[in-house]
């Protein structure tokens, strides 16, 4: 915490930073709770899975964000229904600092909720803190390289008028993540696996939806190129206020929305061991497997199968035969799936509904 | 019932059937509740699933032989820890006419306890009964049908020193039956799928484990061929007599310990929709199935997965992109077999004890 430490002054025998120069970190948690259904669900969705890692996933990522914000500067904008929750999982934070969204509306207007959140009213020399977005159900193997990384994205925040985003170094060609191009700060959609591999060459980076500006930034850039969003980026509305302005909301993504059209986009490359923990392979990366290559969590019996993930959530699991399955049971589903298959899991709840 | 009825006798103004022609049937009730695991178990055995024909099979057998021995003599040995469930499942049956075996000796035991349970003491020109026995566990299709059938073979057995057997039209060279060959009534092992081939080619039929002869024709094979049975075929144990010699016991089929050896051994051919309902695939054979070729039964959501076979017993079985398994869920356990592989459940069950 070194540059931060620098910027701090004493104030009534209390160490605090200097409100134009302090960080203040936003944790995005919204989540449908599809990718590892029925482990994660509506209710109990992907950053409260306490799978990986230990912790759950909001929980190391607020952990982490603690060692730069400072505990009382943590925020989390999540949905209406998961506050009490959230309050739950993290009960160090102030309960002012987690607030719900009436709706889903992706994450411009979560964005834009956040920046009024911790920065209301107009900014001024001495009040414009650097605001940093984050999502709520990543991995990060490293934290201490993640905190190094963030701190220099917030430096170069600080002193510009960037929109800073940390950008992922790919470890493969990966078809499910937006990339970056460091060079010029351009947003590109999820390619194809062959373009990727050419996005690699080129040292594209992944897009971790992570953002960090000063405030005013933030509100400069909603009022040209999401002015629908620019009043919620301004003032913290009443819960009925917001949920009529919410009704009126189009769905779009920050990315979408500002990041693609905004000019003064910088990238710090980041290479902390991130991962987005995006489907039931990351069992397979962070279990260890037996010998026939299973990943059993649970009472699992496995006769003469091999390469599936078992997770017994309520009763034994007895698997005969079977090859590359992921098997999951809850006391409420019991999933079986093709490993394979496990990306097109949204198709499955879908389907449910 | 013809023939029998011309040989009944009014005594007390009750229909009454002449002891010495009268047909005691008793059913054989053992069973480990492997093949159909986890439906069934050891304490639920096949004959007690309601799957197949809407009644448990034990029920369905007990009601086609009913209508030829009589309520009053139908019997069933089973083993002692069955006996309250298969009273409950047969209520209208004498309570005494329902015995458990202290322990699995397989049955060559259980024959022997069923002709001291329905025929104890010497027999005599007026009093020989006719004895049927019958697996309490396989489906009839035909009920009608193996009703004349088998009033053919009481018939056959009545006139005769012969231990009469209902062999099975096969339907197609099944290696996992034995036959035998009705011309001289030898007794086959289950062949390899070739040999069977040529056993149906020859006319063999399958060993359906149906065996039926007066109580002195019994007794007689026992003291020749298994004379270490011979005392409990004539004699009716106490409970703790009965534990006391079951322990001395050896594991042996009826048809190895008799039927191989017994020289009069008569054929009746039965047609009658014979199944041994043996393992899951008998889902496929017995139940709809959706225009991906799945069984369903209970709640299942089926997602691009085809040939498969799912009961849901307790939470809702959903498939993703998941081909020609076995998956059936009970309150207590999970199991996820390849459907090639349930004949192999045996090994499944074996490995979690």
């Amino acid at each position: 915490m070194d540059a931060l430490v620098q910027e701090c002054v004493c104030v009534r025998g209390k160490s605090m930073k200097n409100s134009s120069t302090a960080f203040k970190a936003v944790i995005l948690a919204g989540g449908s709770g599809e990718r590892f259904w029925p482990l994660s669900t509506e209710e109990n969705p992907k950053q409260f899975l306490r799978v990986f890692g230990g912790e759950s996933l909001i929980r190391q990522c607020a952990q982490r964000l603690k060692s730069v914000a400072g505990e009382k500067e943590v925020f989390v904008v999540t949905s209406k229904r998961l506050v009490a929750a959230t309050r739950s999982e993290l009960p160090e934070l102030p309960l002012t600092n987690i607030v719900g969204e009436p709706m889903r509306r992706d994450t411009a207007a979560a964005v834009a909720l956040g920046v009024s959140l911790v920065a209301p009213g107009e900014e001024s020399a001495s009040s414009d803190p650097v605001i940093g977005f984050f999502s709520s159900d990543q991995m990060v193997l490293n934290p201490a390289k993640f905190i190094k990384t963030l701190k220099k994205a917030i430096s170069t925040a600080r002193r510009s008028e960037a929109v800073v985003t940390i950008g992922i170094k790919p470890t493969f060609p990966s078809p499910a993540f937006g990339y970056i191009n460091p060079s010029n700060g351009a947003f590109v959609e999820k390619p194809s696996s062959k373009k990727a591999a050419n996005y690699l060459k080129k040292g594209y980076l992944w897009n971790a939806g992570m953002f960090i500006a000063r405030a005013s930034v933030f509100k400069r850039a909603f009022a040209q190129f999401a002015p629908e969003l620019y009043p919620l980026s301004i003032k913290p509305f009443s819960p009925a206020a917001r949920k009529r302005f919410y009704e009126k909301l189009p769905k779009i993504s920050f990315d979408y929305a500002v990041m693609e059209k905004y000019g003064n986009v910088k990238v710090v490359k980041g290479d902390f061991g991130w991962d987005d923990v995006g489907s039931y392979g990351a069992f397979d990366k962070y279990f260890p497997h037996d010998a026939m290559g299973n990943v059993r969590e649970g009472p699992c019996t496995v006769v003469e199968s091999e390469g599936n993930i078992c997770v017994a959530r309520s009763a034994r699991i007895s698997l005969l035969g079977v090859k590359n399955l992921v098997v999951v049971t809850t006391p409420n589903a019991v999933l079986v799936a093709d490993k394979s298959r496990v990306s097109e899991m949204k198709k499955l709840v879908g389907s449910m509904k």
